[in-house]
């Protein structure tokens, strides 16, 4: 659902709304909710809720069902996944992270490390694998960067990882449902993604985490909550961890968010990743290739230009390009802006399409050609995303 | 709302719907998710709603709004208040919790301390404080059990516990919407609790911590998500944390869960707290009261006949009361089970009636002359709540 006059660029970032969400979330909250009470925990499986929605994201990231689990936020998630690696490598002292990630996987890996008195080593993004040794616990990656959207590649990384006998952690936010994964094919341990982006499940909506199969037995994560229990209801005074990655969770699910994203998850029902993948790259492509014609050498790309290399976004570098970004959103053009100098746009195959792509150019083009970005309102750098 | 026929006493385990959720969730997620989009982090103020729903619980903490946050479950923030209190007092080796409070609490704590380096300590339920001493970080305790409901005396337990130097805890999920509890009077250091209660919040809603003002400036949580540094947006490498309690936010916060929360707490504006406790007492009084006239012998008391240590519930004890419980359920009278042999319920002051507690005790009264929780179908401990 996209409003009329809306050109919606930033799906990267916070995902549309499918249009049955209202409907879905006024029967939730009635029936279920409402009328339910209590026995809903039974009667409308909530207490399975985190588990069905866990399957739902499988698919979109190569795993088997129970190899997921949705638990609170991805940066309470990535916690306890470092600290699982931690302790899958208890002789190792160093997290390997990388200096430019999305900030809130360097300060978790930051606060894990000063926890478990390792050593947080940041690592050169053109080359993490250098920074990782026979000292390694872990290292953890973003996918797809989010400013560049420049992709690592999940084999060799994580094969280069694991042959120094590290865990592998990716973050998969700016992948998951624009850009396919697959963790069977690259062999990663774990990972971690968010599904307010490409999942469109709301702002906020609940994290997933991934653990392969052959770490199921010792998944030894922090936030030992009730519903990590094996028999939360039992309320025994010393935790025993579920089996498998329901061990993962912490505390209460959050029903209605969960409820809502479970709903959203519908929107990917039959849906071919390479073909979403194809979209994504025409996508992508188009819209550099028609940059270049038409405002040529007005922006550097941030972005690679190998189509291999490259997530489901392009960002422009530019002096102003806070004030292009306000302007264009004052045309209805909807990207984002990220410090310093990049305008960021996303291109979420699911629901946009090539003429969207060239009337962002056209409206970029206006924007330029007219200096409308000059206008002092859009100086102002208090919007806070 | 609670639906016809349906005798709900179960509000201290899940509180019902208000009336005007439905329609509030509605207006949100069309207005500000589906036509707002990212703009609505500024346009409807996501980023602050977690700051201006924790001023809506303050004044039922007696607490200042800037010392109360919202984020996350009640477990993952009663890690986070461990790890602080640990860092408060970093020449102490002990946390202190008591072996039968709410199994999550324990479970959190056993890992904050295994995390930490430093002993977990059950103390005697009876006498906390025995097991306090200078070598004590922290003692953290439930206010209100939530099996027997027996309160414990905040003023003398938090002075007790700091008199050693120790951080005083305070869980309160069992007691905030139903009993007044007041963090400036008491001195409390730091408290957790849940919103899904007596607040009506909704299955699984965010959960809230208080941090007392002397603390603000050395809160050192380990979720150090980006939305608990100083610029968010600012994409630092390093982590500099937010002023006071905003410092304990981890990640993006679940905006369509916390704006369900947010609406619900509307229903206490302009409540006067110690009408609500006398009026919780008055039901709770009437309920022990008809037992014994009507049921004569045949349950233990498992909550405390003294007023003033009773929270907002009364838990029977019997050796069927699974059963028994099962039965009043098919009667349309919800109270819940909790292990070994308890049949807990709660009287939510600010919905139930007087004649509730009649009919009620009338249903129960039914139950166990007609030994209706004789039904095989009862016997059976499949439901998990």
């Amino acid at each position: 659902m996209i409003p009329d006059g809306v050109l919606y660029l930033d799906g990267n970032s916070l995902g549309p709304m499918p249009r049955h969400i209202p409907d879905r979330v006024g029967e939730m909250l009635t029936d279920e909710w409402a009328r339910g009470l209590i026995g809903s925990w039974n009667d409308a499986d909530w207490i399975g809720l985190p588990q069905r929605t866990a399957a739902k994201i499988a698919p979109l990231i190569g795993a088997d069902p129970d190899e997921v689990m949705v638990a609170d936020s991805a940066s309470v998630d990535l916690f306890k996944l470092l600290v699982v690696a931690a302790r899958l490598r208890p002789d190792r002292h160093a997290i390997v992270v990388e200096p430019t990630t999305f900030p809130t996987d360097g300060y978790i890996a930051a606060s894990a490390a000063r926890l478990l008195d390792l050593e947080l080593r940041w690592c050169d993004p053109s080359n993490p694998l250098a920074a990782v040794g026979r000292d390694t616990a872990a290292l953890a990656l973003t996918h797809v960067d989010f400013r560049s959207g420049a992709t690592y590649d999940l084999d060799l990384i994580t094969s280069g990882a694991q042959a120094q006998g590290a865990v592998m952690i990716w973050d998969l936010c700016h992948s998951v449902g624009a850009v396919p994964v697959d963790m069977h094919a690259c062999g990663a341990d774990l990972a971690v993604g968010c599904t307010y982006k490409y999942l469109n499940g709301g702002p906020g909506s609940p994290a997933f985490m991934y653990a392969a199969r052959g770490h199921h037995e010792r998944l030894d994560q922090p936030l030992t909550g009730w519903f990590g229990h094996a028999d939360p209801f039992a309320m025994e005074r010393d935790y025993r961890p579920a089996s498998g990655t329901t061990s993962l969770a912490a505390g209460t699910p959050p029903i209605v968010a969960m409820s809502v994203l479970h709903s959203a998850l519908d929107v990917f029902d039959g849906v071919d990743l390479s073909a979403l993948r194809a979209k994504s790259l025409a996508l992508t492509s188009m819209f550099m290739q028609l940059i270049e014609e038409r405002l040529p050498g007005m922006f550097a790309f941030a972005t690679p230009s190998d189509p291999a290399r490259r997530g489901s976004q392009v960002s422009l570098q530019h002096e102003h390009a806070y004030a292009v970004v306000q302007a264009l959103i004052k045309r209805g053009v909807v990207g984002d802006f990220r410090t310093p100098d990049l305008a960021r746009f996303g291109f979420a195959p699911l629901y946009l399409r090539f003429v969207d792509v060239y009337d962002a150019v056209a409206a970029l083009h206006s924007v330029m050609e007219s200096r409308e970005w000059a206008d002092p309102a859009f100086a102002d750098r208090t919007a806070v995303t």
